[in-house]
């Protein structure tokens, strides 16, 4: 089977039908409509077997993390997300493997009424590009540098699951039914895209959580040039990262492991109760801290005064 | 150096500032303000060293040629490049290489006011996705759908250079002036982007040879389910290519040759020889050939009637 069979037979008649869609998969580029008066998102990610996923890893897990992982770039901008372009690099034309992956990416996708509208399938490594964009009203976008002292330092979700999988992902036969919940927050991570879309207005600054809690704060904390106490006494962790690690070792993930694309912003500090609670209807929320003016410094505290963190702090590709 | 200061110091200086971004490289996605009224067109390329380039090609002209492709699909769209965003993977992080790269990248986009905007860089076997976004009026976009029988076949530039360029790179020094010259035609493709624009509403159909002229032709007649004649004496052939090759092989390689990047219209047969000599000033452009009638049938012919084309016909990533 060559590239077009395979591109015709199993990607286009998964792509969708999007009423601002002119010409999809099929002709030199794809024509899209955008929306009148807003501003647009462009996001791309991309992911490297034995880099990003194990090797052997489930072909319709690759495709649903890196639409999910695109989707969570969308979601820390509040914006909404539109069309994506696929760039995807097989070693053969592997038709069962494109089926589960193109089944794992639209099972990402299509909640999100996202339609796959071009790219290129080539020979090669294991590895893919995906490319969404996004729209907002440009005056809405969540940016990492609106932090200011006195803003109350939220997250969503629990931290540290995606870092705890990739331990998990080696144990043996029958897994605990907490290594099966771990792995799929590493697998088929859930992009906070209502979440991103109800701070618009309201954040004054937002990241999501890929490189590490710290890593990310960091980023938030330079762009916006200030500091922050974080408390790591307050930082959600689900009930099987608690049951299965170490109380050290699910400090360590939640601080420092990637891969959790949860969203990090900030609130203004007289953001009232019910706003907070309202954001809560599209995932759990959790305050683990507070913006001060000590630019650049993010110092750790619990219950009893000032700690140190536990491993090194974010993930890089190149270290 | 790690991936964040790879970017900042290589990549985002060189990203330029169009009007129109709001936001480029360095938050969770870039913002950009379409062009009112218009409808944007989404391309996307990947090249795999050892597939699309072969190992060791040096990193400029890499950056160029990526750069160079994703134009030619907006090209044959007739559409205005606007903006780009990049997933680069590396083996490691070379600053001399990305540096390199970079400037071959801008050198290709730069001529059209293209600012790479945003993407990722990650570790991983040499391959790279560069994803274009352009923008043209809705009605005036080229397809590859309106051929009509009477309508006349156009090409831009010479054909087969490229391929035989293929040839030329194992060549030993030092190489007759006419391969350096074809070796530039593989290495620095020319994007038609000018051409492309000049025949918003002139044009009946358009498609850029990627993959060869006769499986571009054959893409282009299957979806205007019309035939088409080809005169196989009026191919443009460049002079290098006449002098290096042999006129069987000059000839294989500008009718299966890939990698021209050359745009292939139609033009209706009322078309004024004023309206062709206008095309001229952005390119040479050649005459070629007739739409007919007979569905998907690619009759080759020459001064004294029918023949049959050598060599193979169209390029594959999966054979």
């Amino acid at each position: 089977m060559d590239e077009f069979t395979l591109i015709e037979r199993l990607i286009a008649p998964v792509a969708g039908s999007r009423a601002d869609v002119c010409l999809g998969i099929g002709d030199d580029g794809a024509v899209v409509r955008p929306p009148p008066g807003e501003a647009l998102v462009l996001v791309l990610d991309t992911l490297v077997e034995a880099v990003h996923f194990p090797r052997g890893f489930p072909p319709g897990d690759i495709g649903y993390r890196s639409a999910a992982t695109n989707l969570s770039d969308l979601a820390a901008m509040g914006a909404t997300p539109l069309w994506a372009t696929l760039g995807l690099t097989l070693p053969q034309p592997d038709v069962e493997w494109v089926r589960a992956f193109m089944a794992g990416l639209q099972a990402a996708l299509a909640p999100h009424e996202v339609q796959l509208v071009g790219g290129d399938t080539t020979r090669g490594p294991l590895c893919l590009s995906l490319q969404l964009t996004g729209s907002v009203p440009e005056s809405l976008a969540l940016r990492r540098n609106g932090a200011r002292p006195g803003d109350r330092l939220f997250v969503s979700g629990f931290l540290g699951d995606a870092a705890a999988a990739l331990a998990s992902l080696s144990m043996p036969e029958p897994m605990p039914p907490g290594a099966h919940y771990l792995r799929e927050r590493f697998a088929r991570p859930t992009a906070r895209v209502g979440l991103g879309q109800a701070l618009r207005g309201l954040a004054t600054s937002c990241i999501d959580i890929s490189d590490g809690l710290l890593g990310d704060i960091g980023h938030l904390l330079a762009y916006s040039a200030c500091g922050a106490d974080l408390r790591v006494d307050h930082l959600p962790l689900s009930p099987a990262l608690v049951e299965l690690l170490d109380a050290d070792t699910a400090l360590a993930h939640a601080l420092s492991g990637g891969d959790d694309y949860e969203l990090c912003f900030t609130l203004p500090p007289a953001t009232p109760p019910a706003v907070v609670g309202a954001l809560r209807q599209h995932c759990a929320v959790t305050e683990i801290g507070l913006i001060t003016t000590e630019r650049g410094q993010l110092q750790l505290r619990d219950a009893n005064g000032p700690v140190t963190p536990p491993g090194p702090t974010g993930y890089r590709h190149f270290p």
